[in-house]
């Protein structure tokens, strides 16, 4: 606890010393990267790599795009060097002939992005420029392989050791807040009362992945109801009226939201920790939860029905469990696995298909992506890990007998109203 | 400031999930190495990667060689892939291409550390690691090799923009002051006592750089004395029965002392950062400086004067600070770089030869290494940048007109002496 | 900064162990109270304590004042008591007794109240208390006789010592700010983006006075705008859509609203100290900052004139700003003190009527309460003590030379629509 | 947690407005504490607050000596305005008559006491100034009432309510732990490797009592050991070279070592609540833990013995138990309360005499106070209730059968040794 002190500089670091905008470069950015990787002065290299965030920052998309491709190109491997260096690496292997092949065989761009980082507040910087790239480069290939430039370094960066797990509640910064109500993906947030209801009654939590250099960042976050029995519909769980209920008295923990809160990081996976790490957090602090359980949107469900011209319009709310739980078990995607993306995401965590539910999400977004149907995924801790094991070798939709059974009622229906 | 709350988690996590050096790894270390790395399954890799931690920390010498020699040869990487993916992205430059070519390049070892640092606690261990690794692998070609992937690495997730500037005083946590205590290099701490006179007077202070992921670890610090002038002797500044004066009416900021705290962080460097940081905050906070100095050590004085046959036993005061500013001019080691391992630093990052005194280090240590002999280096804020690049360019020593009409007397004198 | 770890244990301890507003006191209040006065044990008294608060947070109104009333009278002083120690503490003064007059001179009730703020929170359930007998108990001398003991306790427990000054801004923790928009007694905040417009740009500031016995609950807060130049009106300050300026650039600091939070604090004066800490904090943290003045409502303005019969319905923006001059300068109430309550405390604070301005504040309140005039006090840091000095004694209201001739413009016109 | 932010301005404004005891008060105190009592202005008021505070703190001895006379006589309460006062309010009891009343029924000087503590950093002060009063005061008896007043503040100021529970750890900050050095009392800490022992271990444990307006100074603090089995002997829990247990496996936690910090807090008492806490607490963490017990001195043991014409010098340890279980047992001192105070201490606390052993402190402090003799008293947190009532209303000394036994064979040896 005594260390709390220390971080404190932290928050004052990087709250005053944030990049000036205001600050123009005066060269062009392409001379600025060369320098700024050929650069030895560490006091000039930040100089220049603030010079190029700041620069970086005011272009337009198409400089930007202009931007990308000078690093994609012109800091690129240089393939005869890789060559050279590799061979003389393995005729006499030694520090210094591994050290040439190391430096020939990482784009410069890599060693550019590390300096861009050095300046305090930069972190935050190259995930919204990694965003830009994702957006601005898709379908081009050089820019797609510039992108595994970035999501290598920030894979290092982000790594699991250096995440902080903070709950997030109604003592939380109102400027954190409003940054859940924006990343909110799942269920809407759509006021503060309607923050206020997710975050301050006893029986619900909230958790988000920070990195310590973006301190006011939450990277992915996940809402917990915490309840009597498993829960089938989310009006219910989040009901402006509903009745509040002390933590002690749950048996079950709903994680019924998680949202990425970064464009910038995608592909670098937090969900699955931070479920694990939430499931044993409230299993540690509340000794009646003995249940970890989603309550998840099946946002493929309609696509897929319309593609597999199964008539879903008029389909009876006993018919459209059915064909959810059919379409969790069968539907099947790119490499055999789930088409399905959130199951494909939780059954990839090693947890199964527990239940079920039609009407259970009659928002117009339920509605239109799975006809208003939901699903539970549960998570045994014990079992999670043979789980995962299990999926990845087999990729074999785990679920209980009884959603299984369910499938099998959705098959005549589906047939017969091809 | 609100954010402390939050950043209170890690300290938390950190404190509490220490790596559980009782468990014991039930595998071979190699075996588990290739199935870390390997693995999909998250939950699994983590008990792997503690199994590893646990496993080597556990380890003789002999058996962390044979750990090391595993990673080095077994690990590393396979130069036909390179070549193959090489040519195949060469042919058809893709995303796909580009990310084989990746992998290849990168020997397997480093997504091996990677994979280990998801443990809470791991880099502390892994830092370990690299110091047990830098003891036992000098010398021998493979590991050396090997070192280079652990440095590059670290010097990613050390990046300047991870770090933390905290201050360290009289308020600060026993167990960092106790490290503090066993890390001071340059003058030794003799006692809790002694610390305290170098902490809690108003004219003293004492800076740190920390990692977030190893808040109990110090990287290096920086010990300073606020002063009136500049000061020709450490046993003045050190003295039990000074008076303290308040740090409003000091001109002066002395750095006499720097250390470096992690054995394997070596090549990693901090300091640059550390003193440019510290005189700028200070400068921030205390109007009356003005200046900023080092009153540092000169550890190759003797040998160097040894070497040259230059009999130093009985110089008088004024001979013996010629030959330290003739030596501090001209002597000259590897790359045309001042021999003097402490000038090298101090005049890389900017700092010119300020003045050079005679009986400034009367200690033992002191007296051997430099016959008591000290000198400042001078950091003048807004020319360290041109002064590096001149120095970086040029390799010649900077310094006053005092010190170099100083090192011209010296000449004589030692033909004389010869 | 490394008590931080320390105090956090007080959060801790506050938030885990409130009241249970569950448990019923088996017994009637006043029997519990005269246990509680006369036992020995701590934690028997404690569980009495605790069942007097939350009995008494079960009553109704009318209950409530049955407690009251149990307290005035019963647990009174005794005079012949009083008489008698008196007596013998002036034939043989010594420690006991002096002991005895001082426990008969002082009504048993003060003891209970110190022994029901034994309980952890009971700090804030005590000030709910005095706020019920304040709007219960007006106009029975008895019972404001009683609350004069409230008051003597509250005076010492909430010393200006023990106070706390924080920044709010929107970083502070939401249930915070929800009570900050709550409390806004002046010029009402609508919406959390409302209050995000007074707290988030770079020239707004906001500072509160806590008690670290209720951590959550702000004791009284004033809002501050950072500006060039003095403002004459409310609107501009608060406009949805003004651009926001660097604090450096400002050379005054508006107090524009000021706001007690706690009903039950009344007649404990903290905006005196508020105002004058916050003065100096922002003197000392911006260095442009030259001029410290209030814009503040005159809420007496047209009460007053409709008194005196001066009809302001039509009057034109010149007039309405030589009626307001006027008032502030020649309306007395009791003591011969300002009519208006808003003046009395700036005055009494040792500020100066500075300018007076028509048309300063549009909203209904605005134009209800001083047909829309607003006035600046202008506290000089280097003069205040001696205008409070003199003011104390001349109840002289100090004004420009400008104020002073606008007022004189008043009375002709006022004479006039008679 | 979110409070915490805020409540580090309190640790930012006690450290850096500390009184300024290089400031000189111009006029004699007493005309300063006239003058201070007498204020209205709140400005000036801290400046005569502060300069009374800084002469005071100038003074000598004999000075202060006449401080104290000044504050007793002519800041005492004036009998005849007591009796008017109380006559008018019987009279016609209303809100003015009993203002007055309780205006001339509380002496002046607790006005500024009051006064004096709204300077930041006060509080310490005032109970410094009472150190000095109980220092020199005693057996003056208007000294001694003058006492009463600063207590009856204290007793206020220092509420349990306001009090905050830290545990003390090697985390701690080491300005905090040379106080716990210093004001150890019962078993010396002689260095900071001894005072680690006392604090690092797993199996050890040390909580303090700190207040918000003084977060530099521990008031009392408990030092824990957790063990299993109820130690016989001190030595042995503080050996240097015992093995640390892991906490989870204790069963029995030991309070002992309590030490009183701050002699101006005489007779404000925290020692019951303190324990009372720490052992809540303890048993909410460690699920392990079922007994609570001291291990505490004799220290009126020998003293008695030796009263009592009983020789002990030569007694052997079953002796010297047995002589331990019967002093603890029906020596009585003043109101027929145990001799013993720790006995006193512990009984009155609701513990009972648990065992007593010989050569349980072999120290010379231990030798000379009880010829080495312990005891435990043991804390049943159920039963601690009824046996302090029982204890207030019959003085009887509840022990063990085993205790009881053993006092019995005292009085054999006890008559034969005359």
């Amino acid at each position: 606890m005594t260390l709390l002190a220390d971080l404190l500089s932290t928050v004052f670091e990087r709250r005053y010393r944030q990049p000036d905008t205001g600050r123009k470069a005066t060269r062009p950015l392409a001379d600025l990267t060369r320098d700024l990787v050929g650069s030895t002065g560490e006091t000039s290299g930040l100089a220049m790599a603030e010079d190029i965030l700041n620069g970086y920052a005011a272009l337009d998309d198409e400089a930007k795009l202009g931007f990308f491709h000078h690093l994609a190109t012109e800091m690129n491997i240089d393939p005869e060097q890789v060559r050279s260096t590799l061979d003389a690496y393995e005729r006499e292997p030694s520090k210094a002939s591994y050290r040439n092949f190391m430096t020939a065989a990482e784009p410069r761009r890599q060693e550019l992005i590390r300096r861009l980082n050095r300046v305090p507040g930069a972190t935050e910087a190259l995930v919204d420029m990694r965003a830009d790239l994702l957006r601005l480069g898709r379908g081009t290939p050089e820019l797609e392989a510039l992108d595994l430039d970035f999501r290598h370094l920030f894979a290092s960066w982000f790594n699991r050791g250096f995440l902080v797990l903070r709950p997030i509640n109604w003592g939380s910064p109102a400027h954190i807040l409003e940054k859940i109500i924006a990343y909110e993906a799942v269920h809407a947030i759509d006021s503060w009362d309607d923050l206020r209801r997710r975050l301050q009654p006893a029986d619900r939590r909230c958790f988000a992945f920070f990195h310590p250099a973006m301190p006011d960042e939450p990277l992915i976050f996940v809402e917990v109801a915490l309840t009597q029995g498993i829960p089938s519909s989310v009006q219910a769980l989040l009901a402006e009226d509903r009745a509040a209920m002390p933590a002690s008295r749950a048996d079950t923990a709903v994680f019924y939201s998680i949202s990425n809160c970064q464009a910038g990081l995608a592909s670098i996976s937090f969900g699955n920790s931070l479920i694990k790490q939430v499931a044993a957090d409230l299993a540690a602090e509340l000794d009646g939860l003995k249940t970890f359980v989603t309550l998840s949107p099946i946002p493929g469900l309609t696509t897929w029905l319309d593609r597999e011209k199964i008539d879903h319009k008029k389909a009876t709310p006993e018919q459209m469990q059915a064909f959810a739980a059919h379409y969790l078990l069968s539907a099947k995607g790119r490499g055999d696995l789930p088409f399905d993306p959130v199951a494909r995401f939780h059954l990839g965590n090693g947890a199964i298909v527990h239940a079920v539910h039609a009407g259970a999400d009659t928002s117009p977004k339920g509605q239109s992506q799975s006809g208003g149907a939901m699903v539970n995924y549960l998570y045994d801790l014990d079992k999670v890990e043979q789980n995962h094991e299990k999926f990845a070798t087999t990729k074999s939709v785990m679920a209980t007998a009884e959603v299984k059974s369910l499938a099998k009622t959705a098959l005549p229906t589906a047939k017969k109203e091809r």
